[in-house]
């Protein structure tokens, strides 16, 4: 019904590439576009071109960045001796959101993930080893998902780097602020239990 | 956080403009669009300026079109005598979608608003009544919404047309199929009892 409109049908079909957007979000976000004035779309467009020209990975940690190294390498109040990885920048985001970290990240780009034919080789892990191996780091915090890939991932890299002299370390599991005994999976309040603490008074 | 990644920045303050569209979702499309082949981006991009370029309102129904006049307008078999008057294009869309309609449109781009300041010179209304004025239309439709908008819309159409020699119709309200008469609301009830019907058998 849109064979009229050859360029509009393509605008839908491309927003309907993105996550989370089927047919009926990208027609209404087409619509959208169509009525609004033209430098808004033209600022959309630049913006999409931009991003792909100018943001790269930082060579040390691989976080997106546009100047090379990134601002988390480049900080000089950071303490060397500690890593964070984490699968995605997003992670490394929400844990700086977080503020209670003043180490230095590294981004591994994903998880392993053997079904998915996704190794170590496919992850910016041999840099990571290259990384521990030739600056001082004492802690290598893995802050990988609690999902069965991060979980998998933290386990590889404890055995990977256990011929290192560092120390490594997990996010403590638990239950989340605000966590609800009622809802909470039986796995998360199980591993709670076997990991309770003394209350200080 | 993304201070060092301007472009980044801007693709998701670019992104949460659409509809629908908070930041956490305009950061994971900004993100997926970063992962993504440059091709794919470019496409969109393209896409997005060509939509703006290429599409104009056709200039006797106001439908969008990429030639003028639009495929509605163009077609032989369609019904000059019964014209459908709709507020947007999606809604002419909706409408060819059932497939029962087989006369000719107008889009109105907009309902009656006057406390957004929409008044008639706003909407398509007075090429509406050049076009009942100067073609064998005998019957207007009027397919606007079915809010305190649209139906002010039809109202005021119908008071318009009253001096020309046509019929001027709305959409027949009543419970939708499929309709659950518990969630459905009091006055679509009312109004469906008010003009309930002999059933033929």
């Amino acid at each position: 019904m849109l064979d009229s409109v050859p360029s509009l049908t393509r605008l839908i079909a491309e927003l309907g590439r993105l996550p989370g957007v089927g047919r009926k979000t990208a027609t209404r976000l087409a619509f959208f576009i169509l009525q609004q004035p033209e430098g808004e779309t033209q600022a959309l467009a630049r913006a999409l071109a931009d991003v792909k020209q100018r943001v790269m990975f930082c060579s040390q940690c691989y976080h997106v960045t546009e100047t090379d190294p990134c601002l988390f390498c480049r900080a000089p109040d950071r303490d060397e001796a500690l890593l964070c990885v984490v699968e995605q920048p997003q992670d490394l985001l929400a844990i700086e959101r977080g503020g209670g970290f003043h180490g230095r990240y590294h981004v591994l780009h994903g998880a392993l993930s053997p079904l998915d034919g996704i190794g170590p080789d496919a992850l910016r892990i041999p840099q990571l080893i290259e990384r521990v191996k030739r600056t001082g780091i004492r802690e290598v915090l893995v802050a990988t998902n609690f999902t069965m890939e991060g979980e998998a991932t933290a386990l590889y890299l404890s055995r990977l780097l256990r011929d290192f002299p560092v120390r490594v370390t997990r996010l403590a599991h638990g239950i989340p602020m605000g966590g609800d005994l009622e809802y909470l999976d039986s796995q998360t309040l199980s591993g709670a239990l076997a990991r309770r603490y003394e209350i200080e008074s």
